[in-house]
């Protein structure tokens, strides 16, 4: 089995990693090639035929859609991380070549994250820290902290990240309610809701776990928000463009609401100087909360245990998980 | 059922809520009289005799030494909170009379206090909130970012608090060491450590839940610090004291540990100008984390269940909850 790799610049350090090279290694014979943005789209057709296998990721070289018609030794695009979009276009995989990601290699990521977010919003620590920098100490003053024992906790949205959220819930006895209209049947003790209207009526808090979509897109509107008791919470990990931000920002503002995204609109970012930065009822953590350099930065992930467990079932002529058909497509971000 | 409640200066307003006061008064009559402070230790005693039980919080009235020789009325003191230092002299419980306190109602709170300083410790929360304030955005430079996932955590302590906190910390697979020689039997799953050394050598991260005694106090100093790999994290939510906090702090100065503290030496206090409160690698919650003030901050907490559970079982004859001995007395602080 041959893999090739085609990095756009460098292949990404933090991807590539050099334990996960050794392990692919032992797989197959593998190609590392690097500045497919400096090749004409010849050059870049012809390394990518050499490979039985294709690996790619956010940084990877896109796929060209002549591929589809001409694959060369392609039959299998293993793509480590998330998204596909923008490298790999979807004539591939209606040509027939199975493209799979990471599935749900980053839910037990994101579910810690959201539960820390949520934590630290609830119990304030981003408020009192600016106080006891300032100089203030024992001080409840204006807080609102509260326990999560006990809470009233939506989620809206329950794949794999929104399970795995309520697998770290659990144990503190949160009253959880689930909006998720793709999914039939909801484990023991937790409510459906059965529309956003009911979820954000009937909560605390609300953690966000769906995808982007046309409907999930801004669905997080003023209305909604307005529904969320005074102190109320939400939690983004998903993709900030669920929210409309400028009616959440509007509720942050006046100091109304409380939040903890590690994702915004308009591609994770706001301008050094936004005012957001320094409200202490927003904990913004810049798209990252998810990643690790610690206690080992070379140590693989979720997604390297996927990708290897994957490539083998390829080499095995076993069923390959979490692959895309048109349906995950259309919902995949 | 008379109860007596007498207070130093005022009536605390976060315990002695009126949803409590109402609770206990479908008990029995309810007498709270307040600035006992003012009283000669007549007027105190003639107030405290007339109750069948003398309810106390950290606000109260001290006890006389002589009310143990003549209790009047009094066969039962019941303790809202937690230690009872200051306030009931060893002389009751040696005179027989039932003294209890609120056991493990603070378990769950603790433990979710705790796992709030990991989280945001790990995921190096305060760091980000200063770098995103000062402009900065997407930045793991120089940051120890980690998931709980896999990581392996110590438990100093296996109380009420401890026990709780290694059921918040349960779904994460976390891989849990634990040392307390007073406990026997440790939950499956669980390594022992048979003493401090061996715990400090084995982990990633350390969580106090210890009682304050002769034994533990100053019990986590720099040798035992010094075991810790770099970036490793030490959380305490139990007594300040259990830590040689100038150990801590000069591994936090140099920037090779990392800690969330919701108590400190010195009765949990720094003065304002104090280069720590400024530190990334230190998060400090003033020995306020496990307080609640929303979504209600008018509702009773676990202390009044205890309590409210404690007077209908004196009243019931039935077995009184976490009463007070000799052993416990010297273990609690």
């Amino acid at each position: 089995m041959k893999i090739v790799h085609l990095a756009k610049k460098e292949a990404s350090a933090k991807i590539m990693l050099p334990a996960f090279q050794d392990a692919l290694r032992e797989l197959g014979e593998v190609e590392v090639v690097e500045h497919g943005q400096d090749m004409t789209e010849q050059e870049v057709l012809s390394v990518l035929r050499r490979g039985d296998v294709i690996l790619t990721d956010w940084m990877s070289q896109p796929l060209p859609v002549t591929l589809a018609a001409d694959p060369g030794n392609v039959r299998y695009v293993c793509n480590l991380t998330g998204t596909i979009q923008g490298f790999i276009p979807p004539e591939i995989i209606n040509a027939g070549i199975p493209v799979s990601n990471w599935g749900d290699a980053t839910a037990i990521e994101l579910a810690e994250s959201s539960l820390t977010l949520l934590l630290a919003a609830l119990k304030e620590i981003p408020a009192r820290i600016r106080r006891v920098e300032s100089g203030k100490w024992r001080d409840l003053n204006g807080l609102r902290q509260g326990h999560l024992h006990g809470l009233r906790l939506g989620l809206y949205g329950f794949g794999h990240s929104g399970k795995a959220f309520l697998n770290l819930v659990r144990p503190f006895q949160v009253d959880v309610h689930v909006y998720d209209p793709f999914v039939q049947e909801l484990p023991d003790g937790v409510r459906r809701a059965d529309d956003l209207d009911a979820l954000f009526s009937d909560v605390h808090a609300v953690s966000i776990h769906a995808a982007l979509t046309p409907e999930t897109r801004g669905s997080v509107d003023a209305a909604l928000l307005a529904k969320l008791p005074d102190g109320g919470i939400i939690v983004n990990t998903a993709r900030g463009d669920i929210i409309d931000q400028g009616a959440l920002f509007a509720e942050l503002a006046s100091g109304r609401l409380r939040a903890g995204l590690d994702v915004l609109a308009d591609g994770d970012w706001l301008p050094p100087e936004h005012e957001a930065r320094a409200w202490p009822n927003l904990l913004l953590t810049c798209h990252q909360l998810n990643m690790s350099t610690w206690p080992d930065p070379e140590a693989m992930h979720f997604m390297h245990g996927i990708c290897l467990d994957n490539l083998r079932r390829f080499q095995n002529g076993e069923p390959i998980r979490f692959l895309f058909d048109s349906r995950r497509l259309a919902l995949s971000t």
